[in-house]
């Protein structure tokens, strides 16, 4: 058996970096081409991370416990790898070197884990809200292509939490609420009630919570509601509008804000009429504009 | 709605930057130090990631889909991070950049996911291997300091496939095979009978055998004992030996060969009479020697 050489800080790089290219090698022969550059530079930017930090083997063993925890956490209901890339910006990284190719259209934020498959239809005037709590609040807009000519037909889905800040997935049972989808009318205009959205801290009874309390972080988010919008011919845009004077705006734990996104949610007061007649119970209600410019694939 | 402003490459560069800026920041105020290192390191790491490879949205999709597989697959008996950190080489990064603090002692490598808590106590002599099937294997050493002390009552333990390259825990059912702790004696020496180690395929019909197979990679490690050695003062040695000649010890899956952990398996003619007088059917047989020094805490 020899035994290690004594080590110096040269012999210590030339062996580290070694066996990054020993790794990087072995991803070479991919077939998928682009799974081999994926591959290979996730390769050189984890051993990176481990050579900068000299991670020790009790960090290691710590990582490992905190990914087995996500994954156990995360079910049909629950995505605790979103939050993960979420909170590490990760996710809007992911939006951000996307974006290029959407310039002069509505711009992209994170998707979120809140999303699911399967939301009621709904048509243009409906309450999407109906058993949600909260104010009532109407929105509206006009979905266009960058050059301003209406798009009609576009599927646009919405989601958004409650005056409590929970998603319909939150709750115990299976009902959706809050959620829907419709289309955009042959001008390019849609329209629906909702309630007005609250900010919400983002789930952190679980390892993602865990990493923010240990950092110091909160996990607040800025009221939002959710929108992907889809028309053949143009890219999925995947967005939300934020609700002006909101406290998180410039805090916000998934860092999806963007000015552009930011809209006045206008309030009315009691007994004020709803612009399209609905009875909405004389209370006050909100009202936001969201007109949408989708880019040509 | 404002909408993207035209992006030309300095923009857009300085706009991927100021997102990664912004979640450092937020990471600034952690009251764990060392966390604050660590979460602003990965952090840096995993952007520039996605910046350099420009991480399409449904490339991250696929990479939640494939962690949440990870997870799913992941128990008591199964470890998939363990398999995907030691596949991307990022297992064998940590021990290297951990092995300048045991530079003159026995090397480190991958600790490897199939470690279980709650071994048998064995004694010297004993035949860990007795329900385990293959060819008997006689290993034997010395603990001792890097100044060639003997260690007495250091802890040593043992965990390896059988002739089929399976693990206990591999099977159904709970039963332990092939693995046990024992203790150096007096003079430092230790010795025990178990079955000669088999090379074997890390587990592949999971997330991580996919990702091999998706690049074209094999799955096979060369055969090997797994060992790890514990005595107050002293380093935990997370190691193995790897069996001299293995056709696949270039080509380790997770990479874990070090040159100085090949140890020549001495095959005995059937009717060698064993060392220790054991009677061991009258086969043939094997005999490792393996000399482990640890550092000093």
């Amino acid at each position: 058996m020899t035994r290690n050489p004594t080590d110096d800080s040269a012999a210590q790089v030339s062996r580290e970096q070694a066996l990054t290219d020993e790794v990087v090698a072995r991803f070479a022969a991919s077939p998928d081409e682009r799974l081999r550059v994926i591959t290979q530079s996730l390769t050189r930017h984890l051993h990176a991370f481990v050579r900068d930090v000299r991670l020790t083997t009790e960090e290691w063993d710590a990582a490992i416990d905190f990914l087995t925890r996500v994954g156990h956490i995360t079910d049909d209901k629950r995505q605790e790898f979103i939050l993960l890339s979420d909170v590490l910006g990760v996710s809007m990284m992911t939006v951000g070197v996307n974006s290029p190719l959407q310039a002069d259209a509505t711009e992209s934020t994170v998707f979120g884990p809140f999303f699911v498959d399967g939301s009621p239809a709904a048509r243009n005037g409906d309450d999407i809200g109906a058993s949600v709590a909260g104010m009532p609040c109407f929105v509206k807009g006009t979905v266009t292509d960058t050059s301003g000519a209406p798009i009609a037909g576009a599927r646009i889905e919405v989601w958004a939490a409650d005056e409590a800040g929970f998603y319909d997935v939150q709750y115990d049972g299976d009902e959706l609420a809050g959620r829907a989808h419709l289309h955009s009318d042959d001008t390019g205009a849609y329209w629906f009630w909702t309630k007005q959205p609250s900010a919400y801290p983002i789930p952190h009874d679980g390892p993602v919570g865990d990493l923010l309390t240990a950092t110091g972080r909160h996990p607040w988010r800025p009221a939002h509601i959710h929108f992907m919008v889809q028309n053949p011919g143009f890219s999925t845009l995947i967005t939300h509008i934020f609700v002006a004077g909101d406290q998180w705006l410039e805090d916000d734990a998934v860092f999806g804000v963007k000015e552009s996104l930011i809209v006045d949610f206008v309030q009315h007061d009691a007994g004020t009429p709803a612009p399209d007649g609905r009875n909405i119970g004389g209370g006050p209600w909100s009202e936001a504009v969201f007109n949408i410019v989708l880019a040509a694939q």
